[in-house]
């Protein structure tokens, strides 16, 4: 096992519907499969962007299966199985490494808030029975509950438990993380808004949807990190923060699919409750990305 | 249609499960028994406390005709129906409906932020699929979304959208809400700790989990409530906010089934994540619940 | 030492300054008469509605001996003598000890976020060089610290510190306030739109700017919770709520200036950064203000 | 007038009490001796780490004439003159200016939350009466303003309001700030735990207290920025991170005399209700300076 398949820009593909509601998979792997040509280090499904909760355990399945099949191979893939129960969790982290999943990335879903030890053995159950690695997901805007650093530890303990994402939006978790967690912890941004400075912390990847918009302002970001230029990842990074912040505020499966349609790009159809962005919205974001690419072109 | 069907005390069962985490419909029927005869002017099953989100479709609609089976009409009943998705909802409220359950709870469940907008229109969506009363439940710490009055309001303009359960803590929101929407607008407390403040400020009725501990005390204040008796309705209050205190920190589901194992009921077992009470936690509850009947007898 | 002398409603004067931003002490004057005439049960100069931190020495002083002088025994005084140090908060209750003052108003003031132990030394160093009784403050929102009941407890052990002022917007601390600390517990109600949840709650009085524009509808309210009258006492309570929720939610100096000039009393000006409402929020105050009289009188 | 007459490190030290409480002014002098010595690109005299708010008109105008002689024109100096009142405001700047201060900063201290209108005529008067340039302080934390972008640049365009101190701790904020003003803002980091996020995110300097303990790593810091080393400016900051955040956890005039302490300099005491660090809080600081000190030598 490679206990760190990651590194980079881990791209997030939306899940497109057709006007049924239903799962649009062609139109998925056309997705996934941009998102692999431009460039990204490793493809996750089934994130908050991919409307995991919004999805039955079939259509899970079906885009699992898809984006190994779309991606075979080129780079790893990280598929979601964060479910509210413990079972469901066990039962979709097991049929995605049966499927060929390199990782499963687990948020602990909660409803009524969880305690630390329901947590621990949360995982404890679901990574005795896996044998890919786990990267455990902190997001409390999502999930309701925000892991200490000190839970984070005792996770870290859990052998196949090899990295952590760090979505709280403040970036002095990713101190506390390595300076308590030692060098070696992996762990990865994903916040979009504070990209460069989860890079200067030392992170060690960046999970985004934002590929599927600006791939080229993504992967230049992170290699003028690997180049060390700090005058250049600033310049990078300022192109795009608007952008980021965007697709942020009004929520990313929303967002991205408006971007795709305004790209040019097929960008499928929302599940209800969710509706698309707004006239107004869709205007804004149409301004940001025609500078963008004009400046990307420049 | 009753427009308003309800009043008093709505007492909220837990799903109890048995040790293979399998919802035990028998054990749910007497638990429910229980609530309608210690007095109970409605129940309300497949809310938090009845761990909704943790049910299967087919759990749900065993739990739905268990209750109304069991009711028998005795009281009436508000079945919770909230699901992530649109379709799912709408699917639900009509096997509600078809049940008998005599109305509907909705609470707008998200992961991503909902606008305006698609809460209207979710909840438009299920209004126009059934002919049973709706009751709009606001609670952010568990949805996610904090409906604001203006949003009530509209909410409040769907014919079958006639009730509304606050529960984000804060009084000063059934002020406005009493104030701006009138008097004949029938909200409900969902906030246990809130019982009394929520009666002084007109509230209709409280939604609570405690009848399954404490039916007596959450009838006489209530009884005190109707004889205008406001020194008495405060002694009463005083006598149990403790244990309301108790089991909203703790946990509805956790703590209401330790209780009841406490005083001598079977609580069941609870579904992974969720897991039971600390040995502490149980010794404070027992020592809460046996002040309370010491005092009660007294 | 009478160790708990208020009781109903204590009424807050406004600092009225001229033109030149000069306290003005005889307007000053006629303000505390009109407050003691419409039967507010005690006067409190130099609280958070005096503008305290935003006077010198000389004017506190000024202020601590004309509210004596006016109110010449009439009814119990409580004057504030919140400072940042501790050396200075010994100064100001000395002197108000000095002129006659019935009571002291202490609030925990902090830049630097102080720690309990910093608390507790610094009102036992205040109440140790006086010997009339203290109000202890809690107000998170303006001294940027909450006490917790813990805290709170300790301050009562000290033994001058005799009674709470609990303005945190939180009904819930009343109610642990009461069950931790006791029946005889003196706690008084400092958030204007909780007045209603607060005497049901059990609180002593009702600490508030309101009298200097609806004393009847203030005095009426704690008639109705002596009467026992849950019915009226929140007739008369929604009654107020939007005023109330007005004052708080644009400064108290600043809506209780206008709208003395809204009745035809002569409000003063305010001293700089303090500006007077602006032209539509006036207007608003002014239809909040007709509807009311509107009322009373019908 | 130079409109930005800083960068790199702007050091702020104490002001130091002797045993009655009174400003100690010898003392006060050697430690800014050490300040400008050790290398810092300014030195800002009653800022919080000064403690201001708890100094008297003549404290205030000493530790001004005092700070301006000893640095005797090596560095720039950045005098704090922030008060509750418009008029004393003024008053301090005016006395800083003619002090020979090179600029003054505010923060728009506020007991009654101050609106944006009440907020720039505060600046406003106060930048009229003076010529010198400004530094507007965003410290919701201390200030209970939070300053938004937009009104920050309204001040901007007051002629000598030309610098931005940001403590609000979300780097995001500094990421608008640049995005929305322009290049050539300038603007300036207040929260030390960000310090490298910041100049990540192009901050021209970071007003810090921290070289009054390890102004080595704090220039070393500002040194690896300047040359473009990505690497070791995340290795330079998490050398003192610990550090940064324990002085910010225990409040600055605390945590820094103490520290001055354990490190063989006379940190003098401190103000009521201020008092001395706990035990094992000074231990906690000192393992942290002993650490960092082995791991500069190394």
């Amino acid at each position: 096992m490679n206990k760190v398949p990651f590194k980079g820009i881990i791209a997030y593909p939306v899940t497109p519907f057709d006007y049924h509601e239903r799962v649009d998979i062609p139109l998925f792997k056309t997705q996934v499969e941009r998102l692999v040509t431009c460039g990204s280090h490793g493809v996750a499904p089934l994130g908050s962007t991919g409307v995991l909760p919004y999805l039955n355990d079939e259509e899970k399945e079906s885009i699992t299966e898809a984006t190994i099949q779309q991606v075979a191979g080129r780079v790893p893939t990280l598929v979601g199985v964060s479910n509210l129960t413990t079972d469901k969790t066990i039962y979709h982290a097991q049929f995605a490494e049966k499927a060929g999943a390199t990782a499963v990335m687990i948020i602990p879903m909660s409803y009524w808030k969880l305690t630390d030890d329901e947590i621990v053995a949360h995982y404890d159950a679901v990574a005795s029975k896996i044998s890919i690695p786990i990267m455990a997901y902190n997001n409390p805007a999502t999930s309701g509950v925000d892991m200490s650093t000190g839970l984070l530890k005792k996770l870290l303990m859990i052998p196949n438990v090899t990295m952590i994402k760090e979505s709280s939006g403040d970036i002095q978790r990713m101190h506390i993380l390595k300076n308590e967690l030692g060098d070696d912890v992996a762990f990865f941004n994903g916040s979009n808004p504070l990209a460069l400075g989860a890079f200067a912390a030392g992170a060690q990847g960046w999970c985004t949807a934002a590929p599927n918009l600006i791939p080229e302002l993504n992967m230049s970001l992170y290699q003028a990190v690997l180049e060390n230029d700090f005058q250049k990842a600033q310049e990078i990074f300022y192109k795009q923060v608007d952008l980021l912040r965007f697709i942020v505020d009004k929520g990313l499966p929303r967002s991205i699919k408006s971007g795709l349609n305004l790209l040019g790009f097929e960008g499928g159809e929302l599940r209800r409750p969710l509706m698309p962005l707004a006239e107004s919205e869709i205007a804004a974001l149409n301004s940001i990305l025609t500078g963008l690419h004009a400046g990307v072109e420049a």
